[in-house]
């Protein structure tokens, strides 16, 4: 009898899906028995991924949701909007618990998910069930759920950089400006001469630089956590490296939280609130001031690290969010969420240190 | 008879001297006749750096007045501040002509130099006569004179930026938000763990987040421009690729602007004020609406890319300024200013493309 | 009570001491209990190294001998050459089991050791009781020996590269060639404008051409392997990347050796005999003929991959040998050799696989 | 009336097409007047190349001959072998002057060509005429030929470091092996997710570890050159760079060279040997004994830099060549041989230094 979770990652030959194996492998909780692929079923999982040779010994199967329901008790999606909405409902049916990485479960209203994908939603009643799977803001729905939708790696570090300005009540709720930089990574595995190494190394750029796809997640869970609605600028770039994203935020105080800054020294007052806010979170940590966040501190672990500063020269509070794209923006996060609803310790195959070399 | 500018570069060993020295060597009107450095006097300039082997046959001298103004017509200090403002007036008293890296002579209000830079200023008579050495807003002063003090880099790009902007009266002057990016050489040819290869490969971080001493620098100049008070909010990063620079700049829109950029669509207005105001600019290319700026497209040349968006989901201005730190942010943009203080043609020797590769 | 082996790290603001608490951190039957550096006695490990908030609540503590013991029941040196020698017989007179990091002890021959290293050995007795910690050789010697000498990455490749070609006498014991390449990390947390990532990044080098003091070791152990004297032509090189390693072995088939090759196919031949050669080990993987190793596969494990190959052309074996001059060349192979000589399941704590990512 | 060679770049979309414009657009003898690309005909150059916005003001055409040859007197074809063996008859026919960058007339026995690419060649006679672009060779050949074969990257480094030892019989024939190393250029600019940044990025790895197309191109010139049939064993490596090449040569001397080695300081004597051989060369630069040449002193520009050093432990001579592949290994190699070819100065347009940053 095996006491372990058996867990399959459907859509395994991605990024995302490369990387849940390898926070999965080494989990105590999950045996890893399915990982299914349409493109390369049949195929050794360790001749694609060769790093994985001698350590995971599966061939990629078919994603038909009854194998996928022989072989696993859980299951992660990790496949292209619109592919997930068609196959989680059939998996859920199949008394799987499903955790999706796609934008297709993110959404409470069918309509913000329509306007911002551009496509129909199948399933929306699976809209009101759903849990956004960020733990910090909704770790009681997680427990013992059914779907989980993955959040996205620019919404998590947005979303908890601004969450205790909101809360606290001290900026303009429009005020907001996020300024986000991901690894490479953050475009999947692509086919295509724009991806190759030497047009993207040694190089920085904008891209998506209006209304992005995960402009609309965030204004929804910060709206829901702010008690009132959220208006956000977001620019998102990239920088040559694999992995890592450092979000800058800006805001402006409102004439409350401009009192409060000016009284005392605005980067201690900044500091006492957000560790306060994620006193007992064991994955957001609070840098002192005086400190800064570095994309290599946190790579490869779910740490996300957080540095408020106030700049009273032009009145602008700043948030460093620091985090790894795959990890707690992504594959990282899917276990804490995972270990929550299953009900495993949060922390459980959580705790690698970020990688600096 | 040598119809060419004899010109030396005086501290010749850090990024910017060697970058120097690439530029000026390709130069029709230009003749490197003199390296100073303290440290290296006497050792050959081509086994320090080696890539000029078979190219230039100099030796370090020390960085005497005499012997400089004996080997040269003009040089260029890239020396650390208050060693430059020591070294300077000698050079101009000997009859040389001109152009400083440092922060020592681009402020024209001593009392502000003297903040940012922690140092008193021996010779504050000459922040008068010093010309800020930005060809767009200070060409005809440039034209003949004796003393250019070389803009930051990232008071270049953030300038030139904004200034449409700020001319055009269609934003709040202090609603400036400057979210900047460089690459590694902008911190020098430093030694020390931290600048370690494996310390900032594949990292992202801010730094200098508050009170950065290109601030100042830059909020003289856009006030000039502007022709009123403008406070900006800067926060520099550091993106792992040896030379680059983008900056993302924020701004709101005043009444009068939010009106005209309403009107019509947003941002086919400001490419048309960008376009216009830039019209005559053989180095700034205004990029067409839909397109977007990339720093390896400016890399290794004197061109400085901008695109202006306008979120109108947000309310907010964007302007991506991509440029070379070492290119339009140093060295080539001293050549430009020396071209025209020394009467050639203005784009001479700084005919090279974007490196992509 | 603990049942885990407490463990120290001396000498631990290093890379290897990094990467060593990191494999540390996440295995089961070790606590660590101490960090100690003379230059950073009294911080706290995790001010130093970020990337362990909120994981390692340490503070290093001065190098000496009674606090060390004190702290722990084994320990790592990973000190200079000409430091570990001083300090080890002290760690090991106060009943400490010890693994060093340096080439102190990893010498059977004094004489040896002081040509390489231009010392005198100050404990030359304890080069006979030093077990050179390489499992595949001396895993008997290991299981309960007192002091560890852990291999150098450029042996530990080339070694594990060379012994089946040696051991089943296919070769001439004075053709070995060996091309290797390292990360930058081989070079260690150094401080110097040449260590600066603007330096290294995009930049490919040979160095320490001739008389590398890896060679030695190399030539001991692979001697000792084929049981007659073996010599090595060696030549590392500089690849800019953080971590990895790849040895390219050349060496001359002997005539018996040549008879075998060109019987059948050559490439199936000789991965028959590197197979066979490896089967019982946990952390050698040969590839199969057609497949060829890349250093993001090994990167980040304690995996060493081989691809033997028989260029009939030009008369020629290659073997391609990967791994991560970190991980099984150094901090990784050192907890498998403690495994063993500590009684722990060999491949205790090591199941990380190789990041691609 | 222009005095300039009008010159088009047929197949203007690769990294070598790119390289040229970058080249010639600098060249004082050159006019561009052509860019051809059959899938981009009609496009704008500079749209598909950014960087050259403000420089280059041309429209892809159709790769027509007769199009072609009204646009211009001299073209580089850098296409696809088998393409290029198509195009250039048609092309000389029309009288046009034609650098060839593929392997299609490469090869003086055309049973060699088809062996190595797998084709038929359609214009065997060509392979008589045709000119092996390699000045240090083939100079007086070059003067006014009407086709020139551009050599490969790997040949034109291997070659170079191989002859002097070849010219003055120092080693045996057959004893040469070259471990060689490529920037990621060298791939071409393609579309698939093995060329990914994230797939290269901190990763080294061999290729075509056999029967590479390279190898019979070196064998041939070098058996030229040595005036006897010369073997080699050849190995390409991928290192994490845009470009940049380093081949380190490996080579047994023979009875006569291992005497001149071991009477005097074989690095010297070698040192003297190839200073002597290249003395008249401009662009090959021979280091003195102690320096090491390092790929980013050659990158971008038409430098190679050759190291000799005696290994007299292991009896080996090795010589470490490094050049750019897409400079001397390709782009400005091709300019060198045309400006022979036409009768400009062998170094017009090719005094860049190489780039460190």
């Amino acid at each position: 009898m095996n006491s372990k979770t058996r867990i399959g990652i459907i859509g395994a030959t991605g990024y995302v899906g490369l990387e849940l194996i390898t926070w999965l492998a080494g989990h105590p909780n999950f045996d890893i028995t399915c990982v299914a692929s349409h493109t390369h079923c049949g195929e050794r999982f360790a001749d694609f991924f060769p790093a994985f040779r001698g350590l995971i010994d599966l061939d990629f199967i078919e994603p038909d949701p009854r194998q996928i329901a022989e072989a696993c008790d859980c299951c992660v999606t990790a496949l292209p909007h619109g592919v997930s909405s068609v196959l989680v409902p059939q998996l859920l049916a199949l008394g799987l618990t499903v955790l999706d990485h796609s934008g297709d479960f993110r959404f409470k209203d069918q309509a913000v998910y329509e306007a911002a994908y551009h496509l129909q939603h199948p399933c929306p009643e699976l809209l009101q069930t759903a849990v956004y799977g960020l733990p910090e803001l909704h770790r009681q729905q997680l427990a013992g759920c059914r779907l989980i939708a993955n959040p996205g790696c620019y919404p998590t570090g947005t979303i908890l950089a601004a969450w205790p300005l909101l809360a606290a009540g001290l900026i303009e709720p429009d005020s907001l400006i996020a300024d986000a930089v991901s690894g490479i990574s953050g475009s999947g595995r692509k086919a295509g001469a724009d991806y190759n190494y030497c047009e993207l190394a040694e190089n920085y750029k904008p891209y998506g630089v209006t209304r992005h796809r995960h402009l609309p997640e965030m204004e929804q869970e910060l709206s829901l956590a702010a008690g009132q609605a959220v208006t956000l600028s977001f620019t998102p770039h990239l920088a040559p490296m694999k992995r890592g994203m450092l979000i800058t935020l800006y805001a402006r105080p409102n004439a409350a939280g401009r009192r409060e800054l000016e009284q005392t020294t605005g980067d201690a007052f900044l500091y006492r609130r957000f560790a306060e806010h994620y006193k007992n979170e064991p994955f957001i940590r609070v840098l002192r001031p005086g400190q800064l966040p570095a994309t290599s501190q946190v790579a490869g672990s779910n740490f996300l690290d957080l540095v408020p500063v106030w700049d009273g020269h032009s009145g602008v509070i700043k948030v460093f969010s620091a985090l790894d794209n795959l990890g707690k923006g992504a594959a990282s996060q899917a276990v804490q969420a995972l270990n929550i609803c299953l009900g495993y310790p949060e922390t459980a195959g959580l705790s690698a240190p970020g990688r600096v070399l």
